[in-house]
This record gives structure tokens, C-alpha cells and sequence, in this order.
């Protein structure tokens, strides 16, 4: 039998996208300026992250459907349906959202980002810095 | 109180890599290739991978320490520790590996991929497709 392991969320998004029909289905249509707000407990975690800093920000779409294995195009039904592995669909297995922002202001353990897809209240699980093409891989 | 939230691996990681000490501290010191090895229960959402595809191969380092907040430097230990978010430490709270790869063949639910950092075993838990600068982020 498989192991199963427990994300325990970091913090959570304050975004003012509340729901999915709010969301934009790209980045490049305009996703807001978010808040990562992380837990007291992991304060000195972020103490090296600064205003400039490229990040992902992993999140865990927590109102995702974990059933899905292929996905429908939304606009269009004539065209087929796409291995979920394929895309970057929330609605997934295990549903993690990977955002790659750029850090805009720190506050403690608040951190501003330039835009992010992901709805408010939405947990976070990681942050990781973006290393450049070679340490990426 | 934070709620968590359960990881189902997909599947796991065939590697040559067995233990921590044989890994590559950096992806260009020479990770080998792996094999990714998904369950028969989301076969149906890998059908629309294939050799060439660029992929972010997300993993969960099941022999991580995750208590860590801080960092130290591995080899100098007169440099300063930093704050594990903003490295890549696999000794994280939530230990989610992000590996960029290429697929090299695919054999029903085995996907041999170019390099990878991670042990023998290693559960996976998500993969994404690479999509270019804008939607990446």
C-alpha cells in the first residue's frame, strides 16, 4: 500500500479573488497583487527573503476536485480532452498550485507579491527561491 | 486551528541514486537519468505526455528532516545559516522537491526522464507541464 503524507500548510493567500469565476483563467490576464501571510511557527524560515526576490510559492488549491484525470476545454467542447498531467488545471490528484512572483514588500511575516492566481484564503505548503536555468532543473 | 491536507503519491522515482551522499548537491554536477514509475489509477492522466515534452516533476522527500527552519552551509560552517525558504534544501517543512526535466521515452505508465535528483523510491505527487516565461508564472 502506498504512504500517505501530510501537507501542513505554511500560511495562506489574502487575495481579493473570492472565487474561481473571479479567477483569470492566465497570469498574463492581469492576476492581482497578492499577501502571503505565513504562521508565526515558520517565521524564521523567511528571514533571508527580500523585496526583488523571484519565488514559487507553492499553494494547495484546497477547493480543487482531486478526481479529475483529463480535462475538458472549457470554452470549447468540440476540442478533446487533455491529460490532466498536461496542463495546469487546479483540479488535479493532488492539487498544487506553483506561482512564480516576484516579491514586491516584506512586513514581518507578511509578504506582498506582484500577482498571483490563487484565491483568497488559499493555503500555502512551500516557498522556494527561483535559482536561474541550471539549479531549476 | 490550520487544517492539513493529505498527499496521495502517484507514483515513485526508479533511480540509480540510493542514498543522500550519493546525490548531486547540484543538478549540473550530473544527475542521472530516472525512470518515474505512475500508479495504473491516473494512467489516464499521463496520455497526453511524450518523448521531448519539458515537465516540472513535483516529488515529496519522504527521508527529510521537517523541522527545518534554518540552513547551514554544508561545507564552511563559518558562513551564516539561511532561512530554508530561501533555499532548496530538501529539509523542509512540507518537502516538496520541483524537478524540471525532460521526458525521454514513455512505456505506458513508465516516463524515463533526462536527470533528476532524487532518490530511489522518492514518491511523486504531481507533474506539470512546462509552459513557456508567461504562463510559468
Amino acid at each position: 500500500m502506498t504512504r500517505q503524507f501530510l501537507v501542513r500548510p505554511i500560511g495562506r493567500v489574502e487575495s481579493v479573488l473570492r472565487s474561481r469565476d473571479e479567477a483569470p483563467r492566465q497570469p498574463d490576464e492581469g492576476a492581482p497583487s497578492a499577501w502571503l501571510v505565513f504562521d508565526e511557527s515558520v517565521r524564521e524560515g523567511l528571514r533571508d527573503l527580500a523585496a526583488g526576490d523571484e519565488i514559487i510559492v507553492v499553494t494547495w488549491f484546497d477547493r480543487a476536485d482531486r478526481e479529475v484525470l483529463l480535462v475538458h476545454p472549457r470554452d470549447d467542447h468540440n476540442r478533446p480532452e487533455t491529460g490532466v498531467f498536461s496542463t495546469r488545471s487546479p483540479d488535479r490528484p493532488n492539487p498544487l498550485g506553483l506561482h512564480r512572483v516576484t516579491i514586491v514588500a516584506t512586513d514581518g511575516p507578511r509578504i506582498q507579491v506582484d500577482r498571483l492566481e490563487a484565491l483568497d484564503e488559499t493555503p500555502i505548503v512551500d516557498v522556494k527561491p527561483v535559482l536561474g536555468d541550471v539549479t531549476e532543473r
